[in-house]
């Protein structure tokens, strides 16, 4: 909190770089509190632009939500239509507001879900009001209460278990809404089939309107999300395996250097972009499931093996623990320059090549057919592996290492002369036993790689 | 695929430890598949038991919401309250099917978004009607279906949002539905500002019945649950660390020893632990978002700093990373006996120094008191690295290692007599140096604990 003697100070910047200043030195609280929210409304929007304008196909899912919205309620203003839903087109305009959602994966998941349960629990709720009304009129609220406890209670667990959960939680809850709907409705509505049949219909126009605005208008596919996400990954981890292994060797001199202040921040980014990969389970999950769903499209066959880039997104999180770690060791840089140089060459091209490989797989992944040049790639990573193995092997002999560099500076280690520095060798022998434990992560995921490429090969 | 030849197998393992096993030479394609249904339905039941015993009280919420609806569909059997309601007591239904989530912070979210986006979008629906019938009866619709279409997209882009969609994206969604339903019902309804009285009236009924289940039936909070998360998290951490370090380091003739199966299994899931608190993250997340909007309970306070949970359960993942790392090397053991044996002491007095810290922060977060343990656990820690630290500088010496163990062993190494065996040791270097390294994640979790609890004491 500001001191009560300091001036109160908003400050915000614009995209356009124009910055606000406001000084008030004495600001009575409630204005304070108002040029508050306008600040926290003001603050929203600008995140709101930069939003709408780095993701435009997200503008244009919300003039779809609009339009499919103004389509759905004609309902309401042309008369033959809504003596035709039964006065009840508001089901309809439901449907649409829940069930239109961004992918069209998603889409279909919901309008399926909703059409069905309500098929079902329509079809129930008639049962049940059937059989409760042989019962008399005063057993008939006692059953219905029961038949509304049993099957809401039962399809309140189904949504726990996961394998319900992630493609039928929205059936669920529909089913429990639509059976309580109808069979308890029974008590007060006349004609309780026609009733269940315009629920039916209504939400039979409501998902048509969302599946095909979905389709045919501008979709996005959470197939092709999917695979983007899965590609944009590979590279971020490519990117950030070669801006860790470059920060950690680069010569202190060059670091102190003036360096570009763009580039600076370029390379920020890079370094820091393992972490989305790390976040991403989630969106993986969801984009798997939905994507599911989805009929064919752009390169993808119906059959597409979809859960296979599960698995892949795991292989790529494993992956990127491993740089995680690394990040750890290249935050508190120990290592005397000569022996950065001397296992420079070494480690810098086992990442090198561990993160072509990497991008020769986002080559396969992307055109779904073997790249010729990824059994060239992967022999050059075993190559380096290699050599680095040979680097640390020399270093045990500690004359070839001195003949290699300046002999006199190993005996600027910790005080025996003709002794390694061997707590500051401590981080580099991590260093290069993290590229190689990267090394053996890369080739599970070529593995994985290669199973899919296979499969989508074989399904076409 | 099973292939034709072979008989077909259907075989499933119940809880009681019974096991059916069928085999029919030539069952017919329809008999198969059939019986391939049941079984699915009979492993969903298996699983859905499995998981309702190991979790009574999501079976207890499931009995909550059979109630709760019960108690809402007394709208609908009692004449006056039927009355009462406009006959829309389905909107009450409605909200409780919608808005009754697992934990309370979950439903009183749900549902003052419920209430609140009912309350503003319907006085924005009946605003805009009024202003549409000024036009006259040609103009009306046009003005209602344009400003359906401005509010929807802008109402749908805000949940696009991240800040929008973590606390309101049900509130947004019910906005649109109530905007459109009041001003577009307009055109039918001949009194207007009763309808909306009637919808916000049957909001408000459900959204009571939801809170008031909630929180005095078996309440299950979601502060509660994080707290839990978190705490089971560091547990699950302390129990992975010892274990890795102690698979590797233990002496090969011990692995091959008949080890109890129990032990082994249970040695196992200590072992992987530490993926579950990998894949955390968006349930902890969408706890924090929830147990804000929950009133004090047990020992929480209103004011409770859920959000320090964030960057703790931030802290863990990155010490998990260390701990993935580390099983990468683990699964490849190569290090000789004699230098486990001489590392051994040290990297275990600090693996478990490390866990010890951790075990202490359960305590300091389950009773938001400082321990005075903590300290000493902390020196403790301190000293272990040095003397890792240590044993590293020795190695480096040569002779101080072969005094320590057997001389001849040394040259058992790669070739060259009185030269470490280097790629052996790399290993183990990578160990201890991932073992400084997660000492140093553990030091940052002691300060994120440490300010939670100052923040604790001082919400008090």
């Amino acid at each position: 909190m500001a001191k009560e003697s300091e001036p109160l100070e908003w400050r915000m910047s614009f995209p356009d770089g124009m910055s606000m200043l406001f000084v008030s030195e004495c600001m009575p609280h409630t204005a304070g509190f108002v040029v508050g929210l306008l600040f926290k409304y003001l603050g929203l929007m600008q995140s709101g632009w930069r939003y709408g304008t780095s993701e435009p196909r997200k503008i244009v899912h919300c003039f779809k939500v609009g339009m499919a919205l103004c389509l759905v309620s004609l309902f309401y203003y042309v008369g033959p239509l809504y003596e035709g839903v039964g006065g009840n087109a508001m089901w309809a305009v439901l449907t649409v507001v829940v069930a239109f959602e961004y992918t069209v994966g998603a889409t279909i998941c919901k309008c399926v879900n909703r059409t069905t349960a309500t098929f079902i629990a329509g079809a129930l709720g008639i049962g049940v009001h059937w059989v409760a009304t042989r019962f008399g009129k005063a057993w008939e609220p006692i059953i219905l209460q029961v038949s509304v406890f049993v099957f809401a209670s039962a399809a309140t667990f189904l949504r726990f278990l996961p394998s319900v959960k992630a493609h039928f939680d929205h059936g669920a809850l529909i089913f429990i809404f639509t059976f309580i709907l109808v069979s308890v409705s029974g008590y007060r509505v006349p004609d309780l089939f026609d009733f269940a049949q315009h629920r039916l219909s209504n939400v039979a126009i409501g998902t048509s309107i969302c599946v095909v605005t979905s389709i045919f208008c501008c979709p996005v596919w959470a197939g092709n999300e999917l695979h983007s996400l899965i590609l944009s990954n590979m590279e971020k981890l490519a990117d950030s395996l070669d801006a860790y292994v470059a920060v950690y060797l680069r010569d202190d001199a060059d670091a102190d250097a003036d360096v570009d202040d763009m580039k600076k921040e370029a390379s920020k980014e890079k370094l820091i972009g393992y972490r989305s990969v790390l976040d991403s389970m989630s969106t993986e999950e969801s984009l798997v499931n939905y994507a599911r769903w989805e009929p064919a499209h752009g390169g993808f066959s119906f059959k597409h093996p979809w859960k296979d880039y599960l698995e892949l997104g795991a292989l790529l999180r494993s992956y990127a623990n491993c740089i995680d770690a690394l990040s750890g060791i290249v935050s508190d840089t120990k290592a005397p320059a000569f022996l950065k140089k001397y296992f420079s060459t070494a480690c810098l091209k086992l990442s090198s090549n561990s993160s072509a490989v990497l991008r020769e797989l986002v080559v396969v992944v992307r055109t779904s057919a073997e790249s010729p040049k990824i059994g060239l790639r992967l022999k050059d990573m075993c190559v380096a592996v290699q050599e680095l193995h040979n680097a640390l092997k020399a270093l045990s002999n500690q004359k070839t290492v001195a003949t290699e560099t300046k002999p006199e500076e190993f005996s600027e280690g910790k005080g025996e002369s003709n002794v390694l520095p061997f707590v500051a060798i401590v981080q580099l022998v991590t260093l290069s036993s993290l590229l190689i434990e990267i090394v053996a992560r890369t080739e599970k995921i070529v593995k994985a790689v290669n199973i899919l490429a296979h499969k989508v090969t074989s399904s076409e």
